[in-house]
């Protein structure tokens, strides 16, 4: 793909300093940029590499005053980071996922059906009794199981694994060995110390524009279904329990794990390696660090966890800060019972 | 699917109170059912429910004794909970892994063989002699290596990979994704600070009834086999390293990670996000608390561990209910000095 | 596969002590063997099992004295380690990875070029425009996008997922379900709350002999590469976040998992469960022990950290050996306050 400064100065409704004739052929970061790239300045704090890059153009602000002179042509415009977005999306969306049809051999069970302008790889697998929606683009070797409902503009990366009786919402992106509704690890112990399997009957819901990383797991319902609410974001190994419910535009990152029943509200944060046990409930805007352990419900919002067992933020970096003194302490309690008794033999 | 009441009674061996002739098309929770639902007591802190569900029928003990009127039909059965989860059963039975047959393309090694009554699904692939046993389910895209053996009964979900080589029991589920006989993390250091790949030649071998989570991993065995015993219970994303040995019964939660030789006895649990060193040897019915790692062989039986690194849980707890208050605790050391030597500036 | 004990000989270059036409079939632990099998004694500290083994034959130091008779043949070498881990390297190659040719259905896209003596298994997916060396092993599930390099002799096993673009080397080893490019975990949050995606248009670059595990996970770049250096070793279930780089032959144990635009140096070993923040630089030969957090750069080479947050590993045992006398701290100093100031109530 190739097109000029000119050109993508229309798309983005800017204005160009310099040739607009130069030709653009990929998207860099401004420091790294070289001949037939195209870069952006949106933070001042990296203004210097405006006066030394190699890029060919660089999109900024309409109201950047120069401070030396530009080797390289301006695309002036609003917001310089949401233009160049718009841009990477295109790209993205080009290179990476615009095919369209069907690849051969390819499977679709009985009286399932598939909107317009879909794509679905070679090797990839739908089950019966599916509904899915418009534009959905299905990798090769992703497996659908039966009865699942996927809505339109989702896309499923190559082997994301859905059981049956899943429904997922439109804009969602599934991730490459993602596996969306496998059992809940549910087992009933026996008087021999056996366990028994408790079915798992229950599926998964995603609603629209959720986001699942790669190989996460999300296990079904044990009856009912575990619900990942509107916008929320799911990055990659995270491991979601059955009956979970994770709230609107809430993020978990990488290798968090969520055990089962817990409710997490809207607009959390959950950092990476956190785990929260089963049936928690935490409030709206709650925020965990990296690696902590939530072993109880937070009921007021806005609150930021810190620990294993996690508790507030400050006091928590409090505390830490004095662990690592804890042999000093020691010492200082033992010079304090030497010298308050002193005939004792410490 | 849709049954009467009096059907389902018949089945479980139980007497109808009400109107035997209802409809039921599902099993749901309680205080969630609805008309066509059938749900369950067992736990009498749910009675209230009962007199205000949704659900077409409910089971209970034949010996419940009404305190209000219901408006629902009861099914009389000893044990509730156990007539429920043979419901449960025979749902998911019926639903999720009843299909039997062959989808084609799929791949059949040379010299393999599989019992009756089984299911290969589209784009499963089994290697050359391997022996498979009646009843077993092999759902899309499973790979399946060479000279595996797997007995009757077991269930491979969607994109399961068996390295070549491994040995799986009777009556096992292998969820989607997991990977069984991965190479082990060997690599001997060369004198440069390079490594060079230790091959590894064993295998894994998965007793009866063992169920493996969804992405989980378990790597062959060095020499020699990585076991997992009878009616081992292994959740999603969980890593069992090689030459590790799993007791009959133990439960490995979500995201915990077992370290290279490592021996864990029989009734034992480790809770979510664990690790265990290398090496270790952990005696029979030995709890471990999520998020712990434990460093050393526990040679007692039935021992509660928490922390990283792990003790006792009694001495864990206490440890970390001072943790919390260490500011504190260093101003009252600092006090101490002060009122104790108050000539000097502390 | 059977050898005889000479013919095993002369390919390491060895001699015999007793029997050389003994048919050998395995290779197995010397203190496990049984008749057929060759094992191998390295460190003198097993020296015991070589007089009791019931091997065929032991590979041993060319300058090992005898103190009992065996009833063993001998195979003598000058390294009986490095000579074993060849006949082991043998015996995986033939074993797991010997299939040559293709197997259908697979797929390879338009443009898509493959070296010689390569095998594609069934159901493996090569997209478009594709450049992929010699001896090349594609197991069957594999999906390799558009545009991917992939350097002679690597191994991609089962449903191993390589993203479009992807720039892999020589001789790396890709095991089971591994995702390679996916996107990274960025998102650019907006007034009302909600995340805008920010597409990933970088890829990933494994450089020569590098080793990825079962289901772990190296996100893309946002733009540019995410880096994995010559021979670094990265483990089952670990997460690369997006724009990492990892220094050459840098050992990443199981489950760790490294967060976006962090570099870790050469030689640099973390154990499994551990996390590292962000934007870090951790320089040559650093040491991270198991399950600790990184929160901060590490300048000095060479350093062992340990703990979560992490510090340098003598000062971590000593707090964490007070750690678990808290409590008995807690008393002392409650005692020196009641003896230091006995009219007031503590």
């Amino acid at each position: 793909m190739e097109f000029t400064v000119g050109q993508i100065a229309e798309v983005l409704h800017g204005t160009v300093e310099g040739d607009a004739a130069q030709p653009i052929n990929r998207l860099a970061k401004i420091e790294e940029a070289q001949a037939g790239a195209l870069s952006f300045l949106a933070n001042l704090k990296y203004e210097a590499h405006l006066y030394t890059t190699g890029a060919s153009a660089v999109i900024v602000s309409r109201t950047l005053e120069l401070r030396h002179p530009v080797s390289t042509a301006l695309i002036r415009v609003d917001d310089p980071y949401s233009s160049f977005t718009t841009l990477l999306e295109f790209y993205q969306q080009a290179t990476r996922t615009g095919r369209r049809g069907v690849e051969e051999p390819s499977f679709l069970g009985a009286n399932s059906s598939i909107g317009g302008n879909h794509y679905r790889g070679a090797f990839s697998y739908v089950g019966e009794n599916c509904e899915i929606g418009d534009d959905v683009v299905i990798f090769p070797h992703v497996f659908i199981g039966d009865r699942c409902k996927i809505g339109s503009g989702t896309i499923l990366y190559a082997g994301a694994k859905i059981y049956a009786e899943t429904v997922i919402g439109e804009r969602c992106t599934i991730h490459a060995g993602a596996v969306v509704g496998s059992d809940g690890f549910g087992f009933a112990p026996q008087p021999d110390g056996s366990y028994r399997t408790i079915p798992q009957i229950g599926n998964v819901v995603l609603q629209d524009n959720v986001s699942i990383g790669a190989n996460a797991t999300i296990d079904c319902a044990t009856m009912g279904s575990t619900i990942i609410r509107e916008g929320a974001k799911i990055d990659n190994l995270v491991q979601i329990a059955h009956n979970v419910e994770i709230g609107r535009h809430t993020v978990v990152a990488s290798q968090s794990g969520i055990s089962g029943s817990t409710k997490v509200g809207d607009f959390c944060v959950l950092a990476g390696q956190v785990g929260l046990a089963g049936h928690l409930t935490l409030a709206n805007r709650t925020t965990v660090t990296a690696q902590s352990g939530v072993g109880k419900s937070i009921k007021e919002e806005g609150v930021f966890l810190q620990g294993a067992p996690a508790f507030n933020l400050r006091d928590s970096l409090r505390a830490q800060a004095v662990f690592r003194h804890l042999p000093e302490l020691e010492r200082r309690i033992t010079d304090l019972e030497r010298r308050t008794n002193p005939t004792e033999k410490p």
